[in-house]
């Protein structure tokens, strides 16, 4: 059984994409808290208001935490999405903190992040611009059946 | 004696703020290349020329992992810096890396920042805006005086 | 499914609040015995009598680090209680022997102990004053679901 | 040359009696910042005010938290010492942490606190009252001479 | 559930002791082979036979060490018996070995064996004369019931 | 039960030899995909073309090394066969990399290759060269039984 | 300073050819003992003579591993050579053992031997052909300078 | 430079031997506490008497662990020497130790101690009989040269 950490990008639904395709294999997926509303404020929702932003964050990306942390090192590979907007960060992190604990990493992205991601590429073990791609690399990984 | 790594943004000069300001310290200094030409150039310029830019990076990117490993391998504190332009997934790829080996992070940027770094912040031991203000932690940590 | 350990103050039934509060969720929990004068006397009951009192609780101190130890070493989440009473010294060192081993830190007090524990605090990754809190912390970080 | 961190109590001259009595040996020393209101504000001095009493505990306990780290992480030895007074939850969170990273524990502290140190004692490979005594043990480790 | 190495001594029947003893509890028990022909013989009989004695206990030393290392690997808690007889120095090997993986170790012995047991002693949680205190910790330590 | 993974050599039906001669026994095999052409060409075939044999190979080792770390790190026991043919300096990659994880390793080969594999061999815990060997070697390590 | 491990082919000067040309970079290497007669017979030389070669062999490489160890263990990169002639799975089996262990590898072959070597130059940050590609590459990490 | 740490028997000058035959070497040797009345008596001539001959040996195996713990997680090489008399079950924990620290072992001892020691050899990268082959032994890993 492989454990799937799908990491990064929550506007589109590459996730569901990847969780269908691969849903005759053996595989389990986990992935972060994808509701960006719940996501931003759960820490200030559940322990208490913050009348300062950066605490508001804080609070609630600590949170995250707990869920983040678990899902990477309980996984054998990491799936890093790069979507075409905002900074992104958190996946960036997410890909190094994956990679210093020597898992598999799988980067997903468009050609044109190509430049920007490339030392985030060079620590990974596939670069794949489709969520099928990415699909096709765990039932090969898992199966050895390549796509017809 | 502290070890620090400095990574990051390099298109400003904070980097020298900080080892001036505390040159009278028991600090040892690393950094990645900071000559963006060579940075991007080295994997070709040593290893042969790839026509593929992806391969061309690729083969930079790990040349430089080298340097970057050990940098933050070796360090105590790793100290990341997110200036003001570009997606610099690097730096936050450096963060998560730190991060996972239980090195002290420090993080330094601008306000306007805050919300798209709350991850990277929230994995941190101080938040700096100003140089000034690493190089002031690092006399405290090393010595207890704090600015006047 | 989300491994916890409940460790700390045993005089109030926080530990039954929050497994109660869970019951619904894919939580195993596990925590010290927490029966007084079953954790003071095990060591001698099994392994016989010491008439000085420091080897009659360092038997039963040692005795009862066996399931404390796989308590913290197998979770993946370390809920920590600080009571009104008492010293509680023992729950100090659960939380910094689970904070060296990089597990998730929830810490539980209250406000009235928030500067005697700053340091405690400052290692977790939620501190909240209710059991209610840490039900709700963990039916998030599993689900998503925030409290309405 | 051994490597030993003096960790807890601030309020008495405990280390400088340690020290002191092994100036003679091959040991070197580290400790937190014992000035307790440098310690107290150290964060908000440096990164700026925070009206709520909490946070600006926080920013100071994880300044903090980068010497102590880097004072248990490279010790052979930690002493943790027990004063009369305060809660000194922190002396008990560094020792639960340097117990988690194996180091040699030696724990300092009066007869009347042994049962409420019970489980901290239990992880030490000494238990001691007086600095005096911390002086031989490290005497003895080093030389093989015991007291006259 | 506990996973339970019991390692040592294999000329009386201490191992069906425990395992009947704590037949009721949640503990898994594993144990080197204890046919000692066999274990002596099983390096020549499956890789051929070593006219050099000394070889010939290497091939069975080493085959034996695929069954101990999994064993103590996969182990919570280590539990070493010395008998009245023999030098016994795998027992304390394996002991040595448990003790720096970090396993919670139970020393089973005589009394009379106490003082040159003494350095495996002091890294053990626990040092108990009869296999029947080996169950009693076990159902203390899994259910906190102690002997009536 | 234990966990066994089948490196090396994959042009003969060893690995069918062992796993049927073991399917009596509480074991679970792992083993890289041994179809020639699908290993060689999976990079590509999945994630694009590459005129330079370089990173064509390159895009499909990774791939591969997903299933080998994998495969190595789940392994209570990594078995390496080399065979009569070919470099085979992957197999000796396992074996290095198994060895340094501290996995127990059995290496199967010749007699003819005894002398160019001596440093592998040194770091194994059984050199056979016959498959059935090796399923000898798994039913005692995990029943004490010899073969009659 | 940087720690260079030298490992693989010792029939030609290629290690005099890099410490020669970074005599002037902080670089410390380390290498095994090149000389194949004593080499091969350091074990029975100084432990005594073994009639059969099998364990002639490996008295002699258990040996060699003590130095190749340290060397691997001690190294910041690691730098595996593959000459023309022999198997040289000892060479392969070093770059997976220091790959296991999160060194940074560089590859030194020549072209033919690409395919063969694919899985280790995919563990690989750099794949160089000359050994004056792997000093420029020590002088570029050290320095940032590229060659003219 | 090469750390060793000289384990084991106390009542030859073995030690003194190897320590001046490789006195040219460059090599730090360490080792227990060899006076064997000071060894005995650490703990409670420092920590106060005990009238419970096993908590007395308790005190004494503690302290002197402080220096045999540090002398061996410091070591490249841990050489272990079993005399002619004694249990000295202390020798083989701490070649258990060092084996699972994944420390270089040598272990030196009399050829009847064959049979008896063979799970702790078998862990050794070399087994001696007389203390002029460990200074050989660390001649020719240090430097090439064997024995003329």
């Amino acid at each position: 059984m492989l454990n799937v950490y799908l990491s990064g990008e929550i506007h589109t639904d590459w996730r569901e994409q990847i969780t269908q395709g691969a849903s005759d294999l053996d595989v389990a997926f986990n992935s972060p808290v994808t509701d960006h509303a719940a996501s931003d404020d759960c820490g200030v929702a559940i322990l208490g208001n913050e009348p300062n932003k950066f605490w508001h964050d804080r609070k609630g990306a600590q949170m995250n935490a707990i869920r983040t942390r678990k899902g990477i090192e309980d996984a054998d590979v990491v799936v890093v999405r790069f979507g075409e907007k905002y900074k992104q960060w958190n996946a960036a992190f997410d890909a190094g903190y994956a990679a210093a604990l020597g898992k598999s990493l799988i980067v997903l992205h468009g050609a044109d992040h190509a430049h920007a991601l490339k030392e985030v590429d060079a620590a990974a073990l596939a670069v794949a611009e489709d969520p099928v791609q990415v699909v096709q690399i765990l039932r090969y990984v898992l199966t050895g059946a390549l796509p017809a």
